[in-house]
């Protein structure tokens, strides 16, 4: 089985952004605030949204199950309190969970949090354990930077975080690390902002000393790691410089990176410096970057045929880690 | 000519570190800030700090000049105001030219600009113009972020910028785009503020319309351009659909990247994938990171010698690109 561990619900009902739209009106005009329950779309809807998309392309690429969650650059925790993060939260998780019910065979949820800048991570727990509990997500999202690119939180190996890191320890869970739409206008959004807090996060996890206190915690990386693989060296010789053990021991017992480079040559540089168990097959579709490669006359993502054609052991990694629990839900574990 | 466009005097003398530190000390105890006068560092201390450093290595690896500027984790702009800024770059400037004038085969300068967040950029251009004209500089770098970290200044596209930009172009100089220190504590300053502002950067690039207000600017991204490299894939896409021209239009006309990435699997992509006339031979020695690969048994840095013994024409696009102006002092020009 291959599973596509970074998939995003970016094809939604055109209904879910126009009550998004209104509920951010009514941030500043409180008697427009919509209620949930008014945003309706119906099993058909959802259908429709998917069935000629995802599944399609995982069809001819070979992928059989995605990790699904909402949009990334829609979650905006940045805009409004956590009342408004909470709400939002909750919606987007039950459409993923409505659509995996739908295609069970396609989908298995990973949920946003209803994070808030400046809010303790802790009232995000309620969303995780129903989102755990009731839908059978396998992971969740995890943003490092809910301000939107003033990176006003604490690093991720700081106490700030442990309530999320406690309850992926009690759930047995991953979290993908991801920010979502950047209000920083010196970082676009899918071109600086997800490519920096990759990079950012992969140096907090290499600098603190985390996963002393969570031997079993477990992150993904999206986008490829940022900027890590690539810069593979400079990051042995600071973790050296930190008189931290070796990148092996330091961090990719609790680290991976998901394949999410789009072009041939980042895909073989990924697979000839991080260890292929570090490497989870990923293809961010339908992507943040959606054209037609004039190169390859395909869209705009993961090489994926040619993981299946090279023979190499990385998307059997994924599927490798995969294991049935739970009433036959599937969940996620890199655990070795 | 074997030119390493990349080289910071991380080796100065005690006495420079000293003098910043009362410097700093006296924002705060103004009857305690230093006069510049009272820095005193003799020629023989100078060349001290040099002979058994750079050139040596230089020597050992086949490089002939560096274009030398001051340590780029001490330009440190967000502390104190302008006045601050202003007398160390001045200071900082004028050792370098001691020590091209000392190692006139070894080192040619590049200037520190006196930025300082929220200050207009125009305020560097009298620094600009002495480290010109007195020195016989042949570039700049400059910080995106001079908040360190914070990036409140607008993006390197913006008329925010324009007088340096100018400046450029009448002096014909390329400028590094270069943070400092970081004081977010997100971000670890060479693992990732430094690689965050290259990718940063490119994006910026990708994005605005610099270029056609400025046909010959040219700029150097360090740190093998940060992630861009490793994710062509995802910027050349992001350029379509941002509707903008293929990146060999839309950006090599006038963005460079460095070669400061140290490991073997990254230098073949750099230089598999970004055109050879992009990209400049560069070590950062002695670098950022000064540890000694234990694969490799030396100093962890730019495997130069491959350079040269693979034949690829990168380090000669950067000697190709060097001429000799202005009585003999050598100048860095990019362009084509």
């Amino acid at each position: 089985m291959i599973i596509d561990c970074h998939g995003h619900y970016t094809t939604a009902p055109k209904a879910l952004e126009t009550w998004r739209n209104r509920q951010i009106a009514g941030i500043s005009e409180p008697a427009q605030m919509p209620k949930a329950a008014e945003l309706k779309i119906s099993d058909d809807e959802l259908r429709e949204s998917i069935e000629t998309n995802q599944p399609k392309f995982m069809k001819e690429r070979g992928g059989d199950l995605t990790i699904f969650s909402p949009r990334a650059s829609f979650m905006v925790h940045h805009i409004g309190d956590f009342a408004v993060s909470s709400t939002w939260a909750s919606i987007c998780n039950e459409l993923i969970h409505r659509v995996s019910k739908l295609f069970p065979e396609n989908f298995i949820g990973a949920a946003m949090l209803p994070q808030s800048p400046g809010v303790d991570p802790k009232t995000c727990i309620s969303e995780l354990d129903r989102s755990m509990k009731e839908y059978g997500f396998v992971a969740i999202n995890l943003n490092p930077d809910p301000s939107g690119g003033h990176w006003i939180s604490p690093p991720l190996t700081d106490r700030h975080w442990y309530p999320i890191y406690e309850k992926m320890v009690e759930w047995d869970i991953p979290a993908m690390v991801h920010v979502s739409t950047s209000c920083n206008a010196c970082f676009h959004t899918t071109g600086a902002h997800y490519i920096n807090a990759d990079t950012t996060a992969v140096m907090q996890f290499i600098q603190g000393d985390l996963f002393k206190d969570f031997p079993i915690l477990k992150f993904v990386i999206p986008h490829g790691g940022g900027a890590a693989p690539y810069h593979w060296g400079r990051y042995r010789g600071l973790a050296q410089e930190l008189k931290k053990p070796l990148l092996t021991e330091q961090l990719l017992k609790n680290v991976f990176f998901d394949a999410c480079v789009y072009h041939q040559p980042g895909v073989d540089l990924l697979t000839k410096v991080i260890p292929v168990d570090n490497i989870l097959f990923a293809s961010e579709m339908i992507s943040a970057v959606r054209g037609i490669d004039p190169r390859r006359g395909i869209i705009t993502t993961t090489p994926s045929a040619t993981w299946r054609r090279s023979g190499r052991s990385a998307p059997r990694t994924a599927a490798r880690s995969t294991k049935a629990t739970r009433g036959g839900s599937i969940r996620v574990s890199t655990r070795r």
